[in-house]
């Protein structure tokens, strides 16, 4: 696995010497995603800057079947780019250009390394939007965002990054340099491999260039938070809120009591904006075209909601400020650090099994401890839960055993172990309880198609 | 090529009589598609009612070398399904059972066999829609769809058909049942199997059951139709509407001046929604949740149109009468047949790139023929434009210098040579032109992988 003495003189040959990165150069660097605080490991980091360097290093690096772990922005949440000391890495960073934005056609041409907050805002530079969104927006990288398939936080209206990206570039594992780089929403010419390096995690070749799908920006926004009694009223209130605001509800995040709990703990009773206690808590919110009318009508759908005794009660956003301090509950995922050492979970599962699924995890953790944190929230609409769960320590065994509290029930529902951060290496244990045989060896069987002597990102996912 | 006589044995062994057709029940049926008129061709139709059967079919023929062609509701555009008298030929019209329809996960499940729209109608039995729309919906197969991933009507607001599966079932060539039957929005545990099965028109698998994702219902639909003076302004006009409608614009449809007359011109000139002689004409719609409001804030949007001058008149449909009727225009392709022979197609390009590619492709006409027909119509704001030429013979040579005069300017501009009807048969031979060597090396390599003998819908692609 580790840097061959050869490799590293032929990438020396052709690259500029700050395309190559080694000792304190690597060591001051910061690993990311879940390990934030250790440094990067790596005997080389290399940063090609083009596609065509990129096509040469792997050449080079398939010939001498030299393994190498791809970086993006390192934001994962899956251990997905963990790196030896040993080990050579391959740094998109410096492929960091927005190539061309086309108002017309409603598209944004970049290479892989261009952070996702640039091009949001370059897209608002021209009135559009790039929907994708994220808390890792200021530093994940679109190439990350492809190769995990990230959703965030407007799934429901927008899709997954998959049904954002309408061409891509990628270099497979013998340096081959497939462009895909198609601009239409509709192109049915042969297969669309481009589906291939999307949520694929690197495996199967590095992303270097894309399109992007952009979108008019929405001219309203609407924002409540509303109280919740039991879990059908939650569905009941999903359908008619998502009905009756035709094509513009744009999230639907549900607050379990207890992270309601852990993110108002610190606040006094007066600055609540919905009292405590309520079983549930959604924050529902509607972009649209018109901000008056729009109101009015989020408004009648939400006394509608009072009227029918779907909901408690209602707070709604009559300012950017309050819509913000609305969404800084939800966001603020941070708090769960009062509970001591916790594991964050994220999976989805179908929405009519969401209510004993979370009471199945209760009960398995109860039969490991008798006082622990069990926090849920999540985007519920697209089936997607995160739980975090606290038992007073980290030890392996432990993480073992909250780990599977948490996955085994999935089996049984069709559930996910992973809605959207992936698999890397920390879900691998996992990936049999919801793919079966036959589908873990057809993955294989794709690796082996597009990478024979598994030099990309190897040991990732299965 | 032919049905090897040990094959048909083996079926007969285990398969009741009447999954099996031969000689006048193969001969009576219709062959559908480009070729209505003409009967199926086929030694012997082999109908499976179950995945298990088509496993069993699909491992013997594999063991045999012996190739076979998909059959689903037989209305593609592309010679998918053309098979020959001594051929094999696997229907799946009995596996036709909807499954499950689950109106909090907001899906559907059914066999492949199932008619898109039956698969309407149950959803707005639950009052949701299944929004895949398109002129076949009483005939093609959901399975059909899948493979060949449809488009139609909806996809500006809804996708394409990849867009609303969510789980597959299929059958690879060896009778490996490959069953990932997900029912969740987001899930990104592996690589995503299911994409190879969407869009590969039979050549990687048989798809033999699908979940499918519903939407509520909209409430309100409003339609115009509106003259406009040049392609700029059309280019102005839908972003105007697209972002003034918020996320509810459902279709936007363009009709160069001649495709207008060409379904007009029997008609008298009261009868005329608009009057004729504008350049472009576009059917405009919109879909929400309050019939009054939205028809307000649309006749508003129009108005601010004509207004700026962006479009030259409208008009709006004030009941589901004149709403249909402005469709049954767009509709009305059949009446091409007033200008004797004609090819149709169904390329897409980007939309900056589509005045100049008209005229491109009306001056290569012009360099073969003094008088012909063009007609060009569009869903446009997905890059996807129609256009059909007639000029006055469907000989071989003439068919190639039409193909020739459409596809050959897609080359440069990055446009396909086909948006939603696939290859097939008919447009393999001009796949090169926007698929590169190395794509088409690698859709290879997957065949190679999935079907190693190549017995699944041999010869289609490539």
């Amino acid at each position: 696995m580790g840097l061959k003495e050869n490799v590293l003189e032929a990438l020396e040959a052709f690259l500029p010497r700050n395309a190559l990165l080694v000792d304190e150069e690597v060591s001051v660097r910061k690993a990311g995603g879940l390990h934030t605080e250790e440094a990067v490991k790596a005997k080389v980091i290399v940063r090609p800057e083009t596609t065509e360097e990129v096509s040469k290093i792997l050449s080079i690096c398939n010939q001498a079947s030299q393994p190498l772990v791809v970086h993006g922005g390192l934001t994962g949440l899956v251990y997905g780019t963990r790196s030896s000391s040993d080990q050579l890495v391959l740094s998109l960073e410096r492929m960091n250009e927005v190539e061309e934005i086309d108002p017309v056609g409603r598209t944004i041409t970049c290479q892989s390394g261009v952070i996702l907050q640039t091009i949001q805002e370059k897209a608002e530079s021209e009135n559009m939007i790039f929907p994708l969104d994220l808390g890792a927006r200021g530093s994940c990288s679109i190439g990350g965002n492809i190769s995990t398939n990230a959703g965030g936080n407007r799934v429901i209206r927008y899709g997954m990054t998959r049904e954002s990206v309408l061409g891509i570039e990628a270099v497979t594992s013998d340096g081959t340099v497939l462009s895909s780089m198609n601009r239409m929403i509709k192109n049915n010419a042969g297969y669309d491999l481009k589906q291939l390096f999307i949520g694929t995690e690197g495996t199967l070749g590095i992303v270097t260039r894309c399109v992007l799908r952009l979108r008019e920006a929405p001219i309203s926004q609407n924002t409540a938070l509303v109280g919740i009694k039991d879990f059908a009223l939650i569905i009941k209130f999903l359908k008619h809120i998502d009905s009756g605001l035709g094509g513009n509800m744009s999230a639907f995040e549900v607050m379990w009591k207890e992270f309601y709990e852990m993110v108002t703990n610190f606040l006094d009773e007066s600055s609540l904006p919905l009292e405590k206690d309520v079983p549930y808590y959604v924050l529902v919110e509607s972009m649209g075209s018109d901000q008056t009318k729009d109101e009015d009508h989020f408004e009648f759908l939400l006394n509608k909601a009072l009227e029918d005794s779907i909901i408690i009660n209602a707070v709604l956003a009559k300012s950017e400020k309050e819509r913000l301090a609305l969404w800084s509950l939800r966001d603020d995922v941070e708090k769960q650090a009062q509970y001591g050492p916790t594991v964050m979970f994220d999976v989805s599962l179908p929405i009519n099994t969401m209510e004993n699924y979370v009471s199945q995890v209760q009960d398995n953790l109860q039969q490991h401890w008798k006082e622990f944190h069990h926090i849920v929230w999540g985007h519920v609409a697209d089936g997607n839960l995160h739980l975090v769960v606290g038992v007073g320590d980290l030890e392996p065994n432990t993480i073992k055993k909250i780990e599977n509290s948490v996955y085994e029930p999935l089996k049984l529902i069709g559930g996910s172990i992973s809605a959207e951060h992936g698999i890397g290496l920390e879900k691998k244990p996992y990936l049999h309880l919801c793919r079966s045989t036959e589908e873990i060896n057809y993955m294989k069987a794709l690796k082996n198609t597009f990478d024979p002597k598994g030099i990309l990102n190897p040991g990732l996912i299965f």
